[in-house]
Order: C-alpha cells, then structure tokens, then sequence
C-alpha cells in the first residue's frame, strides 16, 4: 500500500523533518507510530525538510508499506494514539504509484508570524517572532514594496543560506504579502521551490527594509549580486510555518 | 504606589496563580519580576486564584510597592525583560486606594474550549480538551437547554469541588452559552463569582447531557440536591481560560 497523507506539527520540540539518529524529528516519530499502527515496516517521504523548530500548518507525506492492511480512511485514526501531542495526521487516501511527494509539488507557501509589540503574547511564545520596535504604517509599505521586486522567476542565490548543495537557484515565486493583522505581522509567500532558508532571509530582509536599513529599490540589485552578504538577517524559525502543499 | 494591572499567562507550566513554597506560580514568578524592574519589594494581588494548567487570557492584580517609581504606563515595558515567555504584563494604570482585585470584581468571564474530533490538533496540545466522540447537532442543542437551566442565582454547591471552606454558596450565573466552531466546541460563563472547580463540574456536566448520561431536565433536581456527587465529571483544567474581569 501506497498512502498519501497530511500531517500537521508544532515544530518547537523537533529537531526538523527528516530523521536524524539521536534527535528527535517529525520523520522519526511518524515512523515509530505508523510501524505500531499498522504492525509492517513502513517507509515515510515528506514534501520538504523542514528546519528545527519550523512548524506546519500542512505538510504532505507518502508511507510506503508492502503488507500494511489499513484503509487509508482509517489510517488517520489508527494512528492518533500513537503518535506524541505535537504531531497529527490528519488525512490520507491511497497515492498514485508515480506520485512523489516532493517531485510533484507544483507550489508551497509558508507563512512568516511576526509579533510587533513592545510585550510577549504567552500564548504566541515559540509561534512568532517577537520584534519589539513598532513598524509604521509607511515602514509597512515599504516592506510591501520590497516584496514585490522580489516576486516572480529569478536567481535568488542572494537568499540562500550557505552550506547547501543546490546548484540551480532559479525559483519562481508566485506571491509574497505583507499584511498587518492587530499587532501582527503576516508574510505569505509561495513559489515553485525554496532555496535553503529562503524564506527566513526574505522575512528577515523586509524587516530590514521596514527599519530603514535597506531600501526597497535596493532589491534588484541584491538579488542580481547573488550575493548572501548583501540580503538581510535571517529570521528566526519559530516564526515559520508550512501552510500549504499544492500538487 | 498602588498600580492596577492587566496580566496574560498560559497555565500549562504554572502550578496555579496563587504562590507556593517550591513551586512556580504566577504569582510568585510576577513578584520576581516585578521586584527587579522596579527595585522596590512587591506585593502582588490577583483577581482570583487559578488551578495548576488553567490559563488566563485576562486576570487583573494589583502592585503595591510603597518606593515604586515607576510611572504606571511605563511598567509593562519595565517589567517585560524580566517576566519568562509564558507570562505578560500588558496593561498598568495607578489603582484606587480602596480597590481590591478580588473584593471589587462585579463579574468574571471564564471560556472553555473542548476539541471535538478523533485528532489531536498539535497547536491545541495543552489548550483544549480534547474530547473524542462526535458530538452531533441533536446533543449540542441538548448542551443548550442544560446550560439555560443552569443560568440564575441559585445555590450551586453541587458544581463545587470537595476541599473548599466557602459557606455560602450561591452564586449568579449571568450567561452560559454554549457554541460549535468548527471542530470546538466553546462554552462561555459569567457569574458573580465561582466556587471552586464550579466551571470545570459545569462543563463536565454538559459533556455528560451530550453523551446522554444526565438529560437536560434532570440540572434542576441536581442543583436542588446540593450534592456533588449528582453533577457530571470534572473537566481538565487545560481547556479551561479566565477570560474577563469586569468591575
């Protein structure tokens, strides 16, 4: 059997997606509780890596497994009791054999939570970033209008953190917003592909430009430097979410 | 000085609000930091006392520190390097000389949130109670009509816990709703005042009308008997938020 299936994860107490010995990550756990729910060995591919502390609204799997039994609509609750608090699967039907989680994806967007307030919300602790110096109504649309030289079809080697292996940094981003909700910040961003902390450099980036620091039309020219040196900070993982997969 | 404060916390690593030899409490960790901002001891007064896990989207205290300078508007951001991330101070104003937090309260707010689906939402870990068989659209409405029969000034110590020393025991139950969201369900009360792990023995009740164990019309002859052991279950504290104060 040959499931595709949605999982969803608070990334705090996870040292990323993919399985790592010694340290617990999102891969492992699902193993564990799939191999108790469905008694076979089974095979888990995720739609990307996630780093430590990222989270997911929405994230894509196959599990692969030769004598698995369980129906894929029963494959959700089956497993619910295995696995820990802070991971869910909550859909799954049977996947298509040339189907590959990551290969197929057309498109994914993260969204980016920033907290702008000079106090912590409980509530939100690990869930956003905290940026403490009050972003204004004209820093906000700078930001706005940094992110829109970012978007469309270009090298945003600029924007890849280093220690990756990727040779071809072309992406297509198909949208990135910048809308204030209350006394937060929302980034959306979706693109065909992301470099390695593509999106934590972008966010970092615009919360640069909303400071001063870097001037929206300075953008093309940073993207066309493929420098690293030349982007923004890079901001912090609590804040990252995986929100949605399209196939 | 004599300030007036607006404080936030989530529950689940606090033993309660009240302060605790060997444990850490709201209260004792707000001392803490309320004694390194201002430099000055503290004294710290809560609108009410919460269980270990329950939390508080709004719980009103006050500060009396007799060398205080701090002007009152200013203390949130005074206070806020030296609070941990599961607690905030958001709002200060100087308080009256004859306000107390818990002696001037006119009502409080409570709101419980029940999940109300076979997966866990790993976002909800530790904020709701998680209550696993589909309550259907017949059993909320039953939910309803159990909550309206509870609404009053009655005696209530059949929803109060063994353990409290209180001798009146009649409280007024200004609302009491019940609503589906998705998939929660959130029960809301306010009254006059609460008895203790009143709101916890009410939500548990209206689980057990949904599930029908107790039926609607039977909350009469409960109240009326006086005797715990006629309500339903204790909810969990995680669900379970202070919610407003009004004076």
């Amino acid at each position: 059997m040959k499931y595709f299936a949605k999982i969803k994860y608070l990334g705090t107490d996870f040292h990323g997606f993919q399985v790592q010995p010694e340290h617990r990550t999102v891969q492992g756990e699902l193993c564990l509780a799939l191999e108790s729910a469905t008694g076979t060995a089974c095979k888990v591919t995720g739609c990307s890596r996630t780093d430590a502390g990222v989270h997911a609204n929405e994230f894509c799997i196959t599990v692969e497994s030769e004598n698995a039994t369980v129906p894929p609509e029963k494959l959700p609750l089956a497993v619910a009791r295995f696995l820990p608090p802070d991971l869910s699967l909550y859909y799954a039907c049977e996947a298509g054999a040339d189907f590959h989680p990551r290969y197929s994806v057309k498109s994914k967007e993260y969204l980016y939570r920033i907290r702008n307030s000079r106090v912590n919300d409980p509530f939100d602790y690990g869930r956003a970033w905290l940026l403490n110096p009050p972003i204004s109504d004209e820093a906000l649309k700078k930001m706005k209008e940094a992110a829109s030289n970012i978007v469309g079809k270009k090298d945003f080697a600029a924007f890849m953190a280093e220690g990756s292996d990727v040779i071809d940094t072309v992406r297509e981003i198909f949208y990135l917003t910048v809308e204030r909700k209350e006394e937060y910040i929302e980034v959306r961003i979706c693109a065909d592909g992301f470099l390695y902390n593509m999106v934590r450099i972008i966010v970092g980036t615009l919360t640069e430009v909303a400071y001063g620091r870097i001037f929206p039309e300075e953008i093309n020219s940073i993207i066309e430097s493929k420098n690293r040196a030349n982007a923004g900070m890079t901001a912090p993982a609590c804040g990252l979410y995986l929100n949605r997969v399209n196939y």
